[in-house]
């Protein structure tokens, strides 16, 4: 039994980690922290844990947590204050998968240019690992600190790893149209998110600025070897949960579809959570699972990628939950199918 | 023309109301008041309306309004806010429709009792008409102040003046379930109204204390002419727009579904805006109209009403423009159809 | 391991099955029959299982089954067809948790009278067990034949059983207003299910005459040892899953609200799948669950009941699993968690 | 008064001409025709217009419409149906607005590849203009035949006509990602559109082979002159009404977002109807109306046009009144505002 700590407890990926963990064989959820002073019952922030979980959120204190034995923890706190929490549990030893952005992008320039801020953890952004187990499941199992990677990022990157591992496509001008449901914003209520406001509507947001471009960016052109360059365009849908992502690309040669669907197929072989298909996909499909559902078309010689998700799970607290299962050696679908 | 004032311009009601009047062929309106310290124009606050006003949101100051020629206010406000802000308008001679809840209740007591302060403007609410004009029509053409009534209370009590004002029920154990949408809430973001906490649910609220429950009794007991309890539950549902009342009540005597639908027909045959239907209605064939659409039926010696209505429309804007329209001598439909 | 073949596979609830079935450790699916001609991929009518399972839909053939040693099949066929379906399981020895409405009520005149044909399967009618696990499931273990309960009923049965038990109601005149979501009327389409339609749309469906009425009287009366009589109208509410009741009835003598909290919570003691709250609860909470939600308040001299459930896991594939656990005597909860 | 027929009377773009028509100061309806051999109330086929309308639907006799003063019909009518129907009443003198595709494409070669099918009335498809005002305006007034566009299509061709017209675009490559509400799909019900299906989901569909993909092409390329090509990509998204396009072009020079702007003011100076805004817009702000919202953006050296509108109003039944007003002599906002 590992014995694991979620910190920031009263959002949603902490909801959806805690429904996922309480599954899990060979995990025991030791702590709840909240930055909030009131220590709420878990299952208060959380009705629908009522009867699942008799914890009590509590104030971060990461002496007490290694006093409690808690191995790994999850962080669930936003961006900024990930960086300025998550060094005191790394020094005590204590394993640490990190939902925020605070730890994926490589080089701190490229942070402050799109989080507005400095980065001030150098040391340990330099051990992080960035979290997407079909691409860096080699360095995972021994890494101190995991970068869970964006929930949009995965749509972007696995839809387009094949490709550009292939040098299929133009290395640059590759769009990137995604949707994605409300739960994606967070649970702090905004006028944005407002019911009677983004209900029945669409709209794009952040065009040209969305901060998962570097992310994208950055693993595209590990992949590539080269540097890959996106447009990325985010639009709010009035559901719950999902993120569909139509990809478009400019080949470099001609190929086929089946020769790109046989080439994705041949790719994600053994990524138990990828699945190829060929009709298309919807995110219903995936919802309230691990899965990435991608296909591929060819269109009036551009190449076509669609990839779904659920950004709750795939795109957040179950990935979390791969990386976990690839850290302490279990088999990676362990209490995520 | 009559030149018209909305006040609170910032909310659902205000916008559904600028819509309206915007298409009344009698009707200029020259002010939008807002209680926020900025003045944005009406077209940023209500991203809908642009292209059809450049009004700007101003403070509210009732020598200005009257400087500018305001014959009628709209009263957006917040119940409290409105009977703080109101009497500056009516001792000046400006005629007032009031959508809040402030001068409903002819009972400061009453009003005490569910609103939790005291009644601040006795003066006037001994002159306010309740603006439900299928019941209370003749006072309104003359009346300084109209108490435009609730969403909720307009389903309960036309849903069941024909069957009080017959004394076909037991004056007591009648049961009003109604199902709302969101935007009955109002625009405040709260977590509650966060789109993925109240979507893909339904969930009850104030059972047993909801302020709309003296509204419909008193409205029943004129009616009746003897008191009239009612047990009212509201519910939270997924949708933008609509009331849905389910009315259970115990007839007195027994009575054929054809009597009563015949009782419907010949009470409402001069409302305009009730119509009597015989299927089962649904609330969006009521949605974005001023129509409430009612049906009864006899189940097990029970007498079922089925009342719906667009809670923005006729529940507030539209017939504050139906009462508007009996106030100054228009066709009661004028700019409703 | 069981050996298992699920009947009419589909469905929404036969999908529901699947993926609950494909996590039990004791269970190997060893059939899907479909009684169309085509014999698709079970991912290809789910693709949602797309990678999950490879089974492929087969006509039914008993002997087939037989052969392959299925030992339990769930049945996943609208009434009618399941009376004409399993007798050939049962008698070949196969036990059967039937999730039509076929082997419900066990006095076959009332099935008559409500479905508006005979009965054609006396025999195994009258070895049936109703398998609401709360209240029968003592009968559970050794039964042949399960017939699992509706949706709508399990949250009037179990949203009233404590009350009736203990004789604190009046037994006529009790009210169930139930809001359903759209995945409880199944996935043939049809005009009022048609998204258009019914998106943003509150409405009542037969209103006085749904057959779960006397399936929800047949078990109150059986816990209250006296006749029980219910009005109960269904109502189509704009989302997936979900069912939410509100229940109101006359209590025969005074009782608070906290003696009811406390005898719901005694009388739900021993019942993983009940959960009795004190807050008022959302049918999100139990989405996609196996719980059941209740909380009980006085309101003005009138006992209300606030029951919410998962149409598709606790309404029906949920508590089939849990049906099946107690036959088989595995823990009551495998897989359900 | 002009006295009109709708043709078609069962579906959603029929109920949205009534409901606009019946508030047309100059307007007559005097039948409303059917293919079904039932003659319903139009009330009874669309509840929402109980009240509004007393006529029942007929089936289609061009004599009859004739003999009743019939000067311009509207038809609803499905793509082919149209084609086979029409030429009855344009030889009569009848002046027609086509719903329909059939008249839309000029070139039979291009309908008969998109559609499947060859053209039957190749004489009137001469004649028919294309019914986008903004573009066509000038011929739509002597027009026999308006062939109304299609919804998708008009937020690709408004979105870009400035641009093309302006030749800052390279002519192909250019992509349109487009989301719609599923009233777009029609009344019929599909398992696609049945509400448990498309809820909570989003999925594209007919991937590169669209039939609008011709209709966009050709209005561009007669605005600019030089054969345009499109890649369109349509999306259903869970929700009514809305249709919200995300175009990505390459510009042949660069040129700044101001200068963009500024561009279309100037474009659409005298065009009421196309609201070029500078926020982000969302299709809730257009829903209902007539209005086509557009911005433009630049990205990375792509220029973005975000183009919403509501797909049955502006997308159908409201431009087609445009039309109306236009052939007619009415100010093109009668009716619509």
């Amino acid at each position: 039994m590992i014995k694991v700590a979620i910190l920031g407890g009263s959002g949603y990926t902490a909801a959806e980690l805690l429904k996922i963990l309480l599954r899990h064989p060979e995990v025991e959820i030791v702590a709840v922290t909240s930055r909030k002073e009131e220590t709420p019952l878990v299952a208060e922030l959380h009705p629908s844990l009522t009867g699942r979980t008799s914890l009590r959120c509590e104030p971060f204190n990461a002496d007490r947590l290694v006093a409690r034995g808690v191995q790994c923890a999850f962080g669930c706190l936003p961006h900024g204050a990930s960086m300025s929490t998550l060094p005191a549990l790394l020094e005590r030893g204590i394993r640490v998968i990190d939902l925020s952005a605070d730890y994926r992008l490589r080089d701190p320039n490229v942070y402050a240019q799109w989080y507005g801020e400095s980065h001030e953890d150098l040391a340990h952004l330099a051990q992080a690992v960035y979290g997407l187990p079909e691409l860096y499941g080699d360095e995972i199992p021994t890494a101190p600190l995991v970068a869970n990677p964006g929930c949009y990022p995965q749509t972007g990157i696995l839809g387009l790893a094949p490709l550009v591992a292939g040098h299929y496509l133009e290395p640059s001008g590759i769009i990137i149209d995604s949707k994605s449901g409300v739960s994606g914003a967070g649970r702090t209520p905004k006028l944005n998110y407002h019911f009677p406001e983004c209900n029945e509507s669409v709209s794009a947001y952040q065009v040209g600025r969305h901060r998962h471009t570097p992310e994208i960016e950055q693993a595209l052109s590990d992949v590539a070897g080269e540097p890959i360059e996106v447009l990325f365009t985010p639009h709010l849908i009035p559901m719950d949960r999902g993120i569909f992502s139509t990809i478009y690309a400019t080949p470099r040669r001609a190929v086929s579809e089946s020769q790109l669907l046989e080439l994705y197929r041949a790719y994600y072989a053994r990524a138990p959570f990828v699945r190829v298909v060929e009709h298309l996909p919807t995110t219903k499909d995936s919802a309230h699972t691990n899965f990435l559902d991608v296909t591929v078309r060819v269109v009036r010689d551009r190449i076509l990628v669609l990839a779904c998700e659920d950004n709750l799970v795939r795109g957040a607290s179950g990935v979390a939950v791969q990386n976990f299962n690839r850290m302490y050696g279990f088999d990676e679908r362990t209490a995520l199918l």
